[in-house]
């Protein structure tokens, strides 16, 4: 479960207190821009294009490409993709470019539309009144319909086991964590960035190239607090369950209500808070 | 100090325990969309331009666009901001439109290059290699050139006199804030958001407006993790030292370090790291 070494990185530091000054060794997390460009379109008008520019940790970069895709609606099944490689030069100091190339079925229909939810070039009204929220969301994202139950004493372990598979490093140098478990309450995998949506979207893309997508069985855990986006993300993956350690935001709870998602919040030792679909809560 | 009320909204929520599951009313801070408009160029050819959409909390949105258009180098003063208003429809159950619009000087030249930074339209390589940086880094921040230097004694206290100026209600609930202190360790102003990097656009924005700028002589303060942005946008500011509750990542060090910005991270109690340029600490 550990990162790779490329994610943390050596500083000289200061490090004070009211009995001394000391200087010592100490590792960082590693934030970095990568950048996604897509290729697409039928072989007579292939065309590549930036889609966006992300800062994060080094790591499970083509997972990173392969969730946000999946995420924002660009691509909704693992055979869309028909490869990934760096591209660009080698940053001084680094092992490999920070350009992913992602390479698109020909037959994809990519939306524009939905790429320009990234860019926000439009010089007409984005978003208004009514309409707001329907500008910024990705489209496609269907509520998530799913079963599932899960017992109060799940959910109590949860938090503690997420933290228990971050490394010592990563638990104290603030790097955000998504987790995805069963209903039992084991941790299937994990992934961590200085980005909590790129913790996730690293999370979701490793399981859609797993083939293991949607997630209708299990749980997501996520280190921080639930934003919007999160919840948008999670909704894509379809979870029916998501819990944070914080709270989440007021558009994370009503986006939730409206996806079916149960959200729970402040998930930290014996207490819970639900903020929606409290039916799938068993005692 | 308190936020305004737009800034938290009410939920049902079941609260759950081995004991019981309790429901009850529970405040949750607002995470809504805030689009920034800009109006610019000479008479006869006025152009209007949506710039960017952020997730925020409702709240000092003027000073939010403020601080934006300044951190991200589109304005240098505050001269060059004619006036705000808000426009489009209201959403339900809101006071105001969530669309903010700046009208520029006809004299100021807005580098549409500068606009690209947030918009990554650009289909040829964005970043890459030594490049990398360049391309993501909002342009004219001049490093950091100031005297100040601060006692140990000070900092410590930091951390604690920003959660003191929070309500509850942020306290409890996650959301980030940005103080502004003078050398002596008294707070000047602080500002709150779901979104660190808006808590700290709202910060600058009210210190433009405020005829401020630069805070050479100023301590800034974060409540989370200092990143790239958070120093990228200190640096527009001229803050010469920048205090975070959490740990940096590698590259916010890098930039505090090539900007001459004192940067120290993990401030809780009576200890804390420094960073970059510790010649500003006294004992």
């Amino acid at each position: 479960m550990s990162q790779p070494a490329e994610s943390e990185k050596k500083f000289r530091i200061t490090q004070v207190t009211p009995a001394e000054r000391q200087e010592r060794e100490d590792s960082l997390a590693v934030e970095e821009p990568m950048e996604i460009r897509i290729v697409f379109g039928p072989p007579e008008r292939r065309t590549g294009r930036s889609l966006s520019i992300t800062m994060r940790t080094p790591g499970h970069d083509f997972e990173l490409a392969a969730g946000f895709l999946f995420t924002e609606g660009i691509v909704d099944r693992a055979e869309q993709i028909l490869g990934f490689e760096f591209c660009g030069e080698i940053p001084e100091g680094r092992q490999r470019p920070n350009i992913v190339r992602v390479e698109l079925d020909s037959q994809l229909n990519v939306q524009i539309q939905n790429l320009q939810r990234h860019f926000y070039t439009t010089s007409s009204c984005g978003i208004c009144g009514k309409g707001s929220l329907e500008a910024i969301r990705s489209t496609g994202v269907k509520p998530v319909d799913s079963p599932l139950t899960v017992r109060a004493e799940t959910i109590y372990q949860l938090s503690d086991r997420l933290r228990e598979a971050q490394s010592v490093f990563q638990q104290t140098g603030g790097i955000h964590a998504a987790g995805l478990f069963n209903q039992s309450g084991e941790l299937i995998t994990q992934r961590e960035d200085v980005g909590r949506h790129n913790a996730l979207d690293k999370l979701v893309g490793n399981q859609l190239l797993e083939g293991q997508l949607p997630l209708h069985q299990h749980i997501l855990v996520v280190s921080g607090r639930s934003s919007f986006e999160l919840v948008q993300k999670a909704a894509a993956a379809q979870f029916p369950v998501m819990v944070s350690v914080g709270a989440p935001s007021s558009l994370a709870v009503e986006l939730a209500d409206e996806f079916g998602i149960t959200l729970i919040g402040f998930a930290s030792g014996k207490r819970f808070n639900v903020y929606t679909h409290s039916h799938r809560m068993l005692d």
